[in-house]
């Protein structure tokens, strides 16, 4: 897909009277601090910008709402531009969709891989960590005052989609701009703990309700664990708390296979997959009627909690010994 | 105490044929990262150079021992420099005390805060978020040739003292620094493997033991865990091992108190206490015999660890309504 230019897509904006900016629905760090950053700059150039959304943002990414998200589709009845930020692809804001295309042009902004081009103007960078990256450089084309809310809203979308800048989509750009960020004021620690000490009670008792099933198999390679829907009854979590489970798994140390069962309706179980160094995780999936990458899969089964945990087991054990 | 510059120490090493490198005790990231790529660069230099270390370096480090740390003081017989990183006190070397100030002439590189001068040559710098910081600097000005294993190692130390680049002290110069260090070549997600998916399966273990105690009280602001000696026991958990606990109860959303409770031995107990943002548990701590900061404060009980929780839940709830 050809890109237009940061030039473009600024003038774009620069031209526009009115800006809806659209982030994917479950807002992480990146979708929500990439449009928060990108409001707060049109704003600061006379424009009317509002982010639309149509779920919850999660507490967490909260701070960054300075009246910026709404779930009001009318508070601009007829915006001149539609940027969608972090999602490419309307079925990425379905309840949203009808109004994002209403737009005189529409404006997509991402750091994924998307298969076709459905706006008028489009800057793809599936190069950048995240795309608050990406945002950032529209930014400074506007000409916006960049100020410490952006780089707030800025640091949260590098920090969240690099996991503190240690997964392999880190670059050298992202220490470049966070140095940048550093001379608008951004107090590193105060959003970091915005971000990552607002954990709600129910989901570390999910986390730790799960670890304390914990398997170690195969010589120390295999590890385990999972949860009922009775676990998740009894603790009130949601569902989407459970998701940094497989990662506490898979960082055990000596583990190569990590796997992590749960119980989405009696009798139906999803299994998340992860290995380490050298394993193979997708050709397990594979074999189970699921799929992902080599390091990242999953697959869904019919059969009980306990039952998926022994035949999880089972094909992890084959895989060990064929390491 | 008056610092030299790094031109003055980097001639001193330059003039030196072997230098022997001591990092503190209980050697953490910073202190095995600075030490391993200073002896690094100090050998591509030509010099003779090792770490000299007395007690076992952990795992998720080892990494970074490329034949460069050793427990044997007789490896260079008399070294003509002794450096001593990350430490400003020979307390914290005590062990190789002797052997570090027979050398000919000692260097300090360190970021913390020191009482008293205590080596011919030092460079001591609180606002350094880590050493590596300085040792990066020493090495450039050294002119040592820099690859992906002197980047390496400046990492390690950048991101275990900074928790990740998340801490207060994390500054500008630590984006700067790891901007060159991905000119390095430095792989960001290889080594976060190495450092941080390395956790003892007996670490993760006693960790959920003492988060399933987990106890929210005082309208959601307090939290408290604890951990007797038999869970310990049971589990295999190195002491250090609970280290991280009182960190993840502070990170719950809403807690503005967090106490872990872990005991020593029996009818004594260990009482770590944190606040988040405007409690202060130095003042709790010292009305119970202890001490320490404001967010960050401990004291140790004679009682069991039932008590102690009482008692703790009891001064965290007087604090609470004082808020």
């Amino acid at each position: 897909m050809a890109n237009n230019t940061f030039k473009e897509i600024a003038e774009v904006l620069l031209k526009a009277k009115s800006v809806l900016v659209y982030p994917h629905i479950n807002a992480d760090g990146d979708a929500a601090g990439s449009a928060a950053a990108l409001c707060h700059a049109l704003r600061k150039m006379g424009k009317t910008s509002y982010v639309l959304i149509e779920d919850r943002l999660p507490d967490n990414l909260r701070f960054m709402d300075k009246g910026y998200f709404t779930f009001d589709p009318s508070v601009i009845e007829r915006p001149d531009v539609s940027v969608c930020v972090d999602c490419g692809d309307p079925g990425r804001f379905p309840g949203r969709k009808k109004k994002f295309l209403s737009a005189e042009t529409t404006v997509c902004v991402d750091h994924h891989q998307t298969t076709e081009k459905f706006c008028d103007y489009s800057m793809v960078d599936p190069a950048a960590a995240a795309t608050g990256e990406l945002v950032f450089a529209l930014i400074k084309e506007m000409g916006a005052e960049l100020d410490v809310e952006t780089g707030e809203a800025i640091f949260t979308a590098l920090t969240t989609d690099t996991g503190n800048f240690r997964y392999s989509n880190t670059t050298k750009n992202c220490f470049l701009i966070m140095a940048q960020l550093c001379d608008l004021g951004v107090d590193i620690n105060k959003v970091s703990v915005e971000i990552y000490e607002n954990e709600r009670p129910q989901k570390l008792m999910i986390n730790t309700r799960a670890l304390s099933t914990l398997e170690i198999f195969g010589g120390g390679k295999g590890a385990i664990a999972f949860l009922t829907l009775e676990d998740m009854k009894e603790t009130g979590a949601e569902p989407f708390e459970t998701e940094g489970i497989i990662q506490n798994i898979r960082s055990l140390s000596g583990v190569e296979y990590a796997a992590f069962v749960k119980e989405k309706e009696p009798g139906v179980v999803r299994v998340s997959l992860r290995a380490k160094r050298r394993g193979n995780v997708a050709a397990i999936a594979q074999e189970l009627g699921g799929g992902g990458h080599v390091k990242a899969a999953g697959c869904t089964l019919n059969m009980t909690a306990e039952e998926a945990v022994n035949l999880i087991k089972a094909k992890i054990n084959e895989a060990i010994e064929a390491i």
